[in-house]
């Protein structure tokens, strides 16, 4: 039976590349040899990297505006130690929109002062707070482009003459933004971009260099940059399948094809959500994300029989995370909306089984 | 043509698990899904870390010793500078064996003061320096157990009440060892064990928790242990190959029986390097590794007819590192004594014809 296969993340990837990332751990590109016995120093790999870079800028719109693509490791976890071991040198402004955001907060406190600027923890983190003022003395202002635990997307971003950093690991390439409003942004691969196991940081290069303090290599992007992201050995694998699903992206409209089937995917779940008496979503209508659509039974008597029937659909990764309970439906790109439509099917079901 | 693969790293895998890796990339374990789209807290996905964490140490005879065994992201790169804001409180001691081991020596730097207990520098670090004293007021010692770039190999290690600490990255699961011997073990994954974009880390826990500075999370050995090396998403990829890696080796003798082919494959080569007049090897014969074998022509006007004579029998990756020049046999695990007998034979036939 055909899996839809909504989890969070690590998550669903084009079927396309799938085959292609399968066929290179045999032999890489007719060498005889496979993708995970090469040198990261060989011609064919030093390709791939530098076509991934390139590849990531150019559907960002972001090629020749000074910006840099990096393919680092330790994900955005790892980010959000390394954007203030760089940037942090007094005060950091910080917007905290969920978990993501706290866990950055937290780890920026070690560096230097942090001054959260709005926070929506009293609501579970079910809407994004829109009104705050970014202080003038700040480094720089951190945010968290989409929630993926609670369901909740930023539709804008202030403003701001400070440095704008933004975690965008659950929406990158997913919607059209003006990109070179930010000047550095990071994501981990494991949503729309490719496996766990990777994370691409786009940094303006004009932002590095203002700290004091005595960065250790592999945390400092300047160092990353210099060796055009090849200052260790990198995860050659993970590059490889993230320039995969890079090219599958601009062979399928770019970002705007993605955000045309990302909506009608959204439109078709969410629509389902508000009219089905059975199901109530969770996040504010206004912030809700089409990434993650996290929503909850408005009788919990009827989990049995839900789960029963999405289950035996064939539907995977439907659990909502324990923070929030319920359901996430994670409709990241390579989601056909066929699989929505399955989802959507099962909660009609549910209501004339009832 | 078979390919034989001696490339220094990233480099060759057992045949089974290139197959068993591919097969994961469609379907893993018949779950209809791919290993790359299942969420990392799957009871299939957890299962693979664990089994991975516990065979690591079996392997190394070091379960039920107080060891942890985790898998990180950033390669032995990252474990420099983690290893010193872990541990080194005042003062450290590095043996500088080569490349390698200046870079640990460079990262730890910036957290204290290092002492270099020896160095083998002054002749381009073609032996191991075995005379020096561990001063008594130092955190822990750190050294290289094995010099890719050169060809060496430490045979013994220092009798010391320090904690002892090794970067193992190019011989981990080659020989066997007192492994208890040893406090912190790691080692980036890509020659004896899996695919790049993992690093092992085996940690005596009782070593932890003795320096005063703030260590942010993802660079804190005890937050990894605390989560059973799943703090964040771990390079599920990266774990799954090094798990079948792993399997490959105790279903083939374990270390033990990996050393004896280590050993005869060395032999070969060694041999060879020191019969023919042709050729010289770089290393001090007491120091020699049997991972990677340094030498070079003893007539460079040679170097055109035998870089003919290997490439044609489909060798890949004998070129030396420009720090040795030369040529570099990579042999490690997986590399059959088949191909070692194929670049053997390449020495020969030149010496022959000249």
């Amino acid at each position: 039976m055909k899996k839809h296969n909504f989890s969070a993340g690590p998550c669903i990837l084009p079927k396309e590349v799938f085959k292609k990332a399968s066929e290179a751990i045999l032999d890489f590109d007719n060498s005889g040899l496979s993708l995970l016995e090469i040198s990261h120093r060989s011609p064919a790999f030093v390709d791939v990297m530098e076509e991934a870079r390139s590849l990531a800028l150019e559907l960002l719109d972001l090629k020749d505006k000074g910006y840099k693509a990096l393919f680092l490791q330790g994900g955005a976890s790892t980010q959000f130690l390394m954007t203030a071991y760089n940037l942090l040198e007094n005060k950091a402004a910080y917007l905290n929109t969920g978990t993501w955001s706290d866990k950055a907060i937290k780890e920026a406190k070690l560096f230097g002062e942090v001054i959260e600027v709005a926070s929506s923890k009293e609501k579970n983190f079910n809407y994004i707070p829109k009104s705050y003022t970014i202080p003038k003395d700040t480094d720089y202002f951190h945010c968290t482009s989409n929630n993926t635990i609670f369901g909740t997307q930023m539709k804008s971003f202030p403003n701001t003459d400070k440095p704008l950093v933004c975690d965008m690991s659950s929406d990158i390439f997913s919607r059209k933004l003006n990109f070179s409003n930010f000047d550095l942004i990071y994501a981990g691969a494991q949503k729309n971009m490719g496996p766990a196991g990777v994370t691409l940081v786009i940094i303006k290069e004009e932002i590095l260099g203002k700290v004091t303090r005595k960065i250790p290599s592999m945390l400092d992007y300047a160092v990353h940059i210099s060796k055009d992201s090849m200052f260790n050995t990198p995860p050659v694998y993970a590059v490889y399948v993230s320039l995969l699903t890079l090219k599958w992206i601009k062979e399928n409209g770019g970002i705007a094809g993605m955000e045309e089937n990302n909506n009608r995917k959204a439109t078709l779940l969410y629509a389902e959500v508000d009219r089905n008496p059975l199901f109530k979503g969770f996040a504010e209508k206004e912030d809700r994300s089409p990434m993650n659509a996290t929503f909850n039974l408005t009788n919990s008597g009827h989990k049995e029989a839900f789960d029963k029937l999405w289950k035996d659909a064939g539907v995977n990764g439907l659990n909502g995370h324990r923070s929030v309970g319920g359901y996430r439906a994670s409709m990241y790109n390579a989601l056909p909306i066929e699989s929505v439509q399955v989802v959507v099917n099962c909660m009609k079901e549910l209501e004339h089984k009832i």
